[in-house]
């Protein structure tokens, strides 16, 4: 009965001066059902990360809003900051939450990029899900050289050629867009002040060094506890429930145990849910069964 | 962010003319934001139980108006059924969901009562946790002698008067309105057809035999698997994952494991969101860093 709800985090070129974060701002809220969560501005970086929710149709207004607004606002000429960049909208992440899916957030991705090249004829750049080519799923080498060496090369080189818009850069850059799955930030403490059996852990589960796919962990020690520090970057296929039941039989090996967790930042519901489905053994619990859910609000 | 959501469960004394339902469901629809699940009728005993969410302002619209309908379509006075009822509109519970306490819950049912009893003329009984006195907390005991015996008690037994309204009755009869924590339908399957492990355990864990205070359950044979059904009537005090843990325990003493469990009906969110929550040791995360809980809605 409800609908989907997109989340978008897009990373606008500008912190110093509030009075074009305000108008970013009032051209994204002037659109129906958008919420949104949080701001947050680095003046060193000279950045700043807008994160809001909403359904497909509005979320897409409210984002060409903003990409509007930012490219008539902020001349990347004149822009510096210690975080690399190519435009005044810099990148345009789309996150599935309840009821979407990672296809959803990449038809949404699609159509606001060929909106952007060819009604505000920006240059842009398909990333992560969203990608066509395999070398343009990282955003690092989609940004190499930023803004100042890629005006030369979208003109001379043909590997820079953007998916949509023109192959020029003028004032306001070029932009990256695509869908993402959402990143859960998510601490184990152990019951020990031994970093070094963090470290033993965050290695036995991570990708990298040959443990759970969709694991980044690494050891910490924070206020004097041994802490497992983790990204979670695809929490369907690799659930927080296996991660945190493998981090205990880990755990169990050094004698140690695990005491609290926490979760930087926010989660999406759906994560929570699949764990208690998961710990519970409720096999085939539907959504419509949790009643909250079935709340036709406006997003439908 | 996001505001508080209400759950109304109203019976009504009618099933056999679906023309009177239309009208009742019609009276809940015409208010806003109201989200109706379910209307379950039962002919034998001439009776509907419709299920509808919604915030605090709204539900109290859609409810008035609905006993103002039954109130002017079902005579009490012919109304013929199996199961005990003092009026056409019988028992309005009102249960807390999302972001929703008892608390609102009584204040909601206390206003209604109220209103129902001034503008309506009709007796009103406040139940459960609205009751304000122990003989009324229990909804048998106010149906008592139910609708035809009542007529007579109301006038003269100062026991029976109403807690709002006035104390004689007319063709609607009266009406028991109260807040109410939500009731899960939750059943754990077992690796085993014997149905007296199920009873054992249903026995070991239920309160009425010495087991933990919000539960009640029983041992039965279901498709040849023995399982412990329960309903648990208060999730914040008697969580789900207690009970489950528990019956985990005391399986294993018999030498047989959990398979599955089920959910009949529905849950709310929140049940859920803490059994996840306590696996994963997530001590201090809040409502807040749930994604989706950052919506607002309609509901604000």
């Amino acid at each position: 009965m409800s609908s989907k709800i997109i989340e978008c985090i897009p990373n606008f070129s500008e912190a110093r001066r509030p009075s074009v974060l305000e108008e970013i701002k009032k051209s994204i809220l002037e659109i129906d059902n958008i919420n949104l969560l949080n701001i947050h501005s680095d003046t060193d970086h000279n950045r700043s990360v807008f994160t809001y929710i909403g359904d497909p149709v509005n979320i897409k207004k409210a984002t060409f809003n903003a990409i509007k607004k930012a490219s008539e606002l902020i001349d990347m000429n004149f822009h510096r900051g210690a975080h690399p960049r190519i435009g005044a909208t810099d990148v345009v992440p789309f996150v599935p939450l309840r009821n979407a899916t990672i296809e959803d957030c990449k038809s949404i991705a699609l159509s606001i990029a060929k909106k952007v090249g060819q009604e505000l004829k920006i240059p842009v750049y398909l990333y992560e899900e969203s990608a066509v080519s395999p070398d343009r799923k990282n955003l690092e080498n989609i940004r190499r050289g930023q803004f100042e060496k890629l005006k030369n090369e979208i003109q001379n080189d043909p590997k820079r050629k953007p998916d949509f818009g023109p192959s020029i850069l003028h004032s306001s850059g070029a932009t990256v867009i695509g869908a993402r799955n959402p990143l859960i930030a998510y601490n184990v403490y152990l019951t020990s002040d031994d970093i070094t059996i963090a470290q033993k852990i965050a290695k036995a589960i991570r990708y990298s060094s040959g443990g759970l796919r969709y694991i980044k962990a690494m050891g910490v020690l924070v206020d004097g506890k041994a802490q497992v520090s983790m990204n979670l970057t695809n929490f369907k296929k690799t659930p927080v429930h296996r991660v945190f039941e493998l981090i205990k039989i880990e755990a169990n090996k050094y004698g140690v145990n695990v005491s609290n967790s926490e979760l930087v930042g926010m989660i999406p519901e759906e994560a929570l849910i699949e764990s208690a489905k998961w710990y519970l053994h409720l096999d085939d619990v539907g959504n419509n069964q949790i009643l909250e859910h079935n709340i036709n609000s406006t997003f439908d």
